[in-house]
């Protein structure tokens, strides 16, 4: 069977899908995606990222065409299309073709609608058995640019950070922002535990609002009867915390064991990550 | 005549030119641009343009399987193919079509090449006339990325802060650092004037280094007597600036004569400002 995506109006075989070499998406990264997971053809927390990625357009000023209806429809199709079950779906909106040339959008101009789905049946289960061990990058999150908190097509800093990691050995990194208080992993959310409370970074602290984020914060958190604190943390208090996880749509809960060298908690999978996984596994 | 452009090993028309959905340039911004100028025939700083799209691929560890003559050749033949003797040229170089999912690059995917021309005479010359008017934007340039010295695909910052600036009447904006001092404008480099001095933020403030801020460094103020110093500037000092203009490849110099309101010097083009724009016009 062919492989297919959905382009504009249509699914249609990858070979045929075209991407004009004037839109905006190429040239300037000028768009946004989602990554979301499907189980049992389920697509998971479908509303979550719709609301995450009509928040982005209306950051960058991008009209969307479509309705949640219409983009469900699409993605639905996507996956029946290439008859998958269990797969990883990319959902990526650009803002197309300008007819002139320059930075500033051309309000006439359509947006490109891109989704593309992949066999995908769960997250590397070795690395959840060891649990993952990050260093800090070098490269800092910039919370004084809306950038970092919508889901854009400026990937560079996090593709550049998880070569960092790649080459000194690690499996990921956590970011610190400008001010040097922590904000993220390459492309997940970063949890800490202490006690029973969950410990993350603010938005403000230039986090992505994950959608898996927020299924921890409003929905494990509150079954759990734990505590949510969204604060300033620094790399200093890594060494006073229980347990740390990672959190994104794709890869759901993955444990955090190792910053920098330092051991967090037991240096194994926490209870409350270990509940948490098997929850949402 | 059909516009065309150069994809990967050959002119092509637009309608026949086809980006693969896939290539990371399109789903992550990973890829670098030149922006040049054409002026009788001759692409204007063509070498600091390859020094500088070469030490990028460098930053971001993509290896360009073309040497500086093919570029040229290249280039040269979209222009020809193009009959353009006064142009603007764009050459976008992305990582192209992995193999594999993720972030990490396929060391083996095989990068895009992309040239694409128009007729461009020069840059607005009422806006040289009247001098530019900037505000400070709102969103910072991020001095601890990589990405702030070099041209990558990673533009949608510069597109926010260019919506700001036309949101608010404005020519353009000033973009602070997260330390506050002056980095840039949207797509240019900032000099200031004071008596005979040129003031500019280092590269380390999360400066370009600009192809036409090298030649003002380099050759302009040496053969003009002018010392330049590279330091931070705040904001609070512009007050006490002569002159301050804008430099890129393509408007060359624009003289800046307000920012926030704060008219500059005497509001109108200063004698260096003038000199340099008489100098590259």
């Amino acid at each position: 069977m062919d492989k297919k995506l959905w382009l504009n109006d249509n699914v249609i075989s990858y070979d045929a899908a075209r991407i004009d070499p004037r839109d905006r998406g190429f040239t300037l990264g000028d768009g946004l995606f989602e990554t979301m997971r499907v189980r049992d053809g389920n697509v998971l927390r479908l509303e979550s990222h719709f609301a995450r990625l009509r928040n982005g357009a209306d950051v960058i000023g991008l009209s969307l065409p479509w309705t949640d209806e219409e983009l469900k429809e699409a993605i639905y199709k996507t996956l029946l299309a290439n008859e998958l079950q269990e797969a990883y779906v990319r959902l990526t909106v650009s803002r197309g073709v300008p007819s002139v040339r320059g930075l500033l959008p051309d309000q006439n101009a359509k947006p490109t609608l891109l989704i593309q789905a992949e066999h995908f049946a769960g997250y590397l289960p070795e690395l959840y058995e060891r649990g993952m061990n990050a260093i800090i990058s070098s490269i800092r999150r910039n919370e004084f640019s809306p950038l970092a908190n919508i889901k854009s097509l400026n990937y560079l800093d996090n593709i550049l950070v998880r070569q960092e990691s790649a080459e000194k050995g690690a499996d990921d990194v956590l970011m610190l922002n400008t001010a040097g208080n922590i904000a993220c992993a390459s492309a997940a959310n970063i949890f800490f535990v202490k006690g029973d409370t969950l410990i993350t970074p603010p938005l403000s602290d230039g986090a992505l609002p994950g959608t898996m984020r927020a299924h921890v914060i409003n929905e494990f958190a509150t079954k759990h009867g734990l505590a949510v604190v969204e604060r300033n943390i620094s790399p200093a208090e890594i060494a006073d915390m229980d347990e740390a996880f990672l959190t994104n749509a794709l890869m759901g809960v993955m444990p955090l064991v190792r910053v920098n060298g330092l051991v967090i908690g037991t240096g194994k999978i926490g209870s409350v990550t270990l509940s948490l996984g098997m929850e949402i596994k």
